[in-house]
């Protein structure tokens, strides 16, 4: 069974309080499974600041290489918000208030009883051209440019928004994973698992190591497109183990 | 006053496992921290998977950008473990076992009963001429090359070998912090804090939205290098949230 090759994705992570410690990245690990689930390929993370022109070109960059692009962060109502603008320049597009987004946060603010500043109406900026992705937990939108998919920083929106996104998208086929858990540390394991690796080309073989600060496991992780091919792989991985735990029934990295 | 400029860093974390969510990075957030403190700027994170031509191009354009590059994860036993070998691609080196890598894991091993297996030997590889950073954990060690510190991906050993690092790196003038919990959503404080940040150049003045479900406030973070200029811009903040209490004791996003 031969697939399509699968789409390339890549995230960008905005904002200064995450390259200082200050905030701890939620949003990350969370696409990282969506996309697994969707059979995309994430092939690559970028966290960077509240930098327009750094943005700009980190943008055009991931957004030539990969098939989509997901950014989180720097689109609120405040001065260090600038992703939109950001997102812009680098299209070569103008930016204005999007009329859907006046609208939305104008009913919104006006049923909460709350002025409209003109802070809130930064929030309705977006580059010309761009689809609104909604926000149902506070209203101010997202937006899609081409394959560009612009979206909040707090987890919670975040994860709202990219739940919106998720149904546009053309699922691929999803990566079959099979994890084996392993009582064996990883130096036992090396050598026997990179021949298995070299005989199974079609599967990804991984080995993560656990350590409970006395003693090593390790879980192994195949990954195919292949349902035969990943089998084959798993069965092979389990005759392995079988082997070694007869050779030598202790355990240690 | 006027300080020398900040050494700029730039992390890589390394593996296919962060890329597919099936783990989720803990050691960025930490660096991130500790640079901080260290008064170094963490300007970029990239994350990418175990692909060696990836890992060596990627490297070499953050070594050649930044002062310093920490990476995570790659530097196991087994055959998905690349980023050695990625490194000592990057800079042209051969790569070859380290004499005192193999002093340290064979009295380890032995010290355990264990074998002494090719795969554990793989972790004594390094490009010619790396200085060893010690891992007190797992033994196994982490190693510098010019302006590169590779590390282990697994917190505990990640952790403790940059503690090691640390220690060796130069101090520079942390930049001091304030941070000035605020009751309104930025919707309301977006226009005043804009002008506010206008006026205290000197001052990188952030603010970050809290939503707890219901109801949103914002933390206000100031940022300098420069005493004069950060009490003054954090006394500006505080007569700006007065003035808002006073106007309107209500919140909202």
């Amino acid at each position: 069974m031969t697939a399509h090759p699968a789409a390339t994705a890549a995230m960008l992570a905005i904002g200064d309080e995450l390259l200082s410690g200050r905030t701890k990245d939620k949003n990350i690990g969370h696409l990282a499974e969506l996309l697994t689930l969707a059979g995309i390929d994430l092939k690559e993370v970028r966290i960077i600041g509240d930098e327009p022109h750094f943005i700009a070109d980190t943008l055009n960059t991931l957004r030539r290489s990969y098939d989509y692009v997901f950014t989180s962060g720097g689109i609120g109502p405040t001065h260090d918000d600038l992703t939109a603008d950001a997102v812009a320049a680098a299209f070569g597009l103008p930016i204005g208030e999007h009329p859907d987004a006046v609208d939305i946060l104008s009913d919104y603010y006006a049923g909460r009883g709350l002025e409209f500043t003109a802070a809130r109406r930064r929030m309705t900026r977006t580059p010309e051209g761009a689809i609104l992705i909604e926000n149902p937990v506070s209203k101010a939108p997202g937006f899609r440019v081409d394959n560009v998919f612009v979206m909040a920083g707090v987890p919670q929106i975040f994860q709202a928004m990219l739940g919106n996104v998720m149904a546009t998208l053309p699922a691929g086929q999803a990566i079959r994973s099979v994890a084996i858990p392993c009582p064996f540390g990883e130096g036992d394991i090396g050598d026997p698992l990179r021949s298995l690796s070299q005989s199974h080309p079609g599967v990804s073989i991984g080995s993560y190591p656990k350590f409970d600060g006395d003693s090593y496991s390790t879980e192994i992780v195949l990954r195919s497109r292949d349902d035969r091919a990943l089998d084959s792989a798993a069965a092979a991985v389990s005759a392995m183990l079988d082997d070694l735990r007869q050779a030598r029934p202790a355990t240690a990295g």
